[in-house]
């Protein structure tokens, strides 16, 4: 269905199923096999559907220009490594991390059940979407789930003059009873680079303690930041710091790159960090007392009743929830450059 | 050796051997058992050692308080539960948290360096001591560590009006080759409550955003803060989301208490929260290539040249080395009081 409006630009509905087969259409269409696009349209649409639009059909052009150049792999077949009863590692070959977990995902959950605890190292993988899609499902299986990743560098760490680190986000996934898991998935950076970049689409200011231009002075300007400056860490040397530690995690941990050593300059085009990411996974049936679910539960009422009007990850479930209810809308003219994609090239 | 000066308060320098024997004679003389003082007393000349003041001697009167109000038990016996390949649980018993890592420590690196990851989780607990002390050791062991611990409700969640997390500090370890182990230890509200009490004994004033009074209004008077007032998260709405998952890891995922749910009205003069503390354990040998301290170091190397003057725990690792070099310096009536404290009671 379709909807004119002389104030707004024309916008199209549809159910999420039919945006995720239009987006693993096109990735189909740009060289990835079907596995690995049945993989990433889930994820994107699923972005969408939450309203997490800077990792949603926002990303698709830097997707198609990432495979057009080479860069990535998008037909790439991961290669698990079963190191020992809870380590598992995935060469991803080339190609994105999604898939990688998704070929490790089996192993990694039943060593989390087995043993506790279990951690799994993705390397040579691109993550080019939201981290928090890649624990909430652990979650939603009543397990506990920690992941970090790595990306390319745009942010100064506290204390230096230029930048070093990726935007290096923490996502964190918890079961609770009676409710939806709690989950959180926050860059390390003051800002994340998609809403600087949709910023600077916008032609909007960003607030002060973003990032700084070229010449390493503050700027409130997304396009100065985005053309030769950096993002700054959040909170001071506490956010550079678990920065760091993300780079650790992710590359070191991993045998993946860190944000700083891959080189793109031959790839014109190329978006997808080429790093690493780290998962660890907790079987909290294992705890004393095996109440978890009621306990995180309890906090949520406490977090409540000191005043906290919304829990970290309620907007992503509000705006599901009316997704799932009434469709995912979209721009009438960027659905029609989807469905252009999707077509034969 | 005594110093004295016109200027200057009377000082006393003495070697960290003895600083220690000091204060496990303290401990032995104000309820607790040999093997008991003997970690606490470690612990805490090491953080004097350290510079670490807010941990140093200047809590032995607040460990002293506590245990004589009954509020925690000095001679507890930790009770190591081995639960699964990975999983490691030691119900403390009332008593501290550090001889309950003293306890299952051999139990966890063994698990680690089998399974590749492994996890402690602490319950029933006093943690009343800085965090970097837990995780660098096993780093120096080559391992890579992370932990967390809850306190007591002093600050108050983004977004929401009164306080319910506790300071609830991540700290993290790794090696790395060619020097000391990269170690923070951070605070996830904006400022550390033993910083705060320091503050307020020498009369100054505190940066902005630190904290709020009885009334919730912004202050940057420590007393105020201490007097019904509270702290803020760092780093806003996510420094907050990082305590929430410090009182999930530490108190959910071990059977141990929230920040908010002790109440130690029956025992006036405790300050040690009694709650719980979750430790990872990753062994890096199991990373594809295992080159982990050379990435590290890798790492550090490229901080340094964006232009990064001092790491996380270089202030730390230089005050030590002075210490050992040249003794631990401390005024010479607090040496006195605290060799009044090691005498009979």
């Amino acid at each position: 269905m379709s909807h004119a409006n002389a104030a707004l630009p024309e916008v199209e509905t549809l159910a999420l199923a039919d945006l995720t087969e239009l987006l693993q259409r096109i990735f189909e269409q740009h060289g990835t096999s079907s596995e690995v696009a049945q993989v990433l349209a889930h994820n994107c649409a699923s972005a969408q559907r939450d309203g997490a639009h800077s990792h949603g059909v926002f990303r698709i052009p830097g997707y198609l220009s990432s495979l057009a150049s080479g860069w990535v792999d998008g037909r790439a077949v991961p290669v698990v490594e079963d190191v020992a009863s809870g380590f598992v590692r995935v060469d991803a070959a080339n190609g994105f991390a999604q898939p990688a977990l998704a070929a490790a995902r089996g192993l990694l959950v039943e060593k989390a059940r087995s043993a506790g605890i279990a951690v799994l190292a993705i390397r040579n993988s691109h993550h080019f979407a939201a981290l928090w899609p890649d624990v909430e499902p652990f979650a939603e299986e009543g397990l506990v789930a920690l992941s970090v990743v790595n990306s390319m560098t745009c942010v100064v760490p506290h204390g230096a003059q230029r930048p070093l680190f990726g935007t290096n986000p923490i996502a964190f996934a918890a079961p609770r009873a009676g409710g939806e898991p709690i989950v959180f998935d926050l860059a390390t950076s003051a800002i994340a680079h998609g809403d600087v970049q949709i910023a600077a689409r916008q032609g909007q200011m960003l607030p002060e303690g973003m990032g700084v231009d070229s010449l390493g002075q503050p700027t409130r300007d997304p396009k100065a930041i985005l053309n030769g400056g950096a993002l700054l860490p959040f909170g001071g040397h506490k956010g550079s710091a678990l920065s760091m530690m993300v780079e650790l995690l992710s590359a070191a941990l991993t045998g993946g790159n860190f944000s700083f050593e891959f080189d793109w300059s031959n790839h014109p085009g190329a978006q997808t960090p080429w790093t690493g990411q780290l998962l660890i996974v907790i079987d909290p049936s294992k705890t004393a007392g095996n109440h978890f679910a009621s306990r995180s539960e309890a906090l949520v009422q406490q977090m409540r009743g000191v005043g906290l009007q919304r829990m970290p990850g309620d907007r992503r479930y509000q705006e599901r929830a009316k997704s799932l209810a009434e469709g995912i809308t979209l721009p009438a003219a960027e659905l029609a450059r989807l469905r252009e994609l999707a077509s034969a090239r």
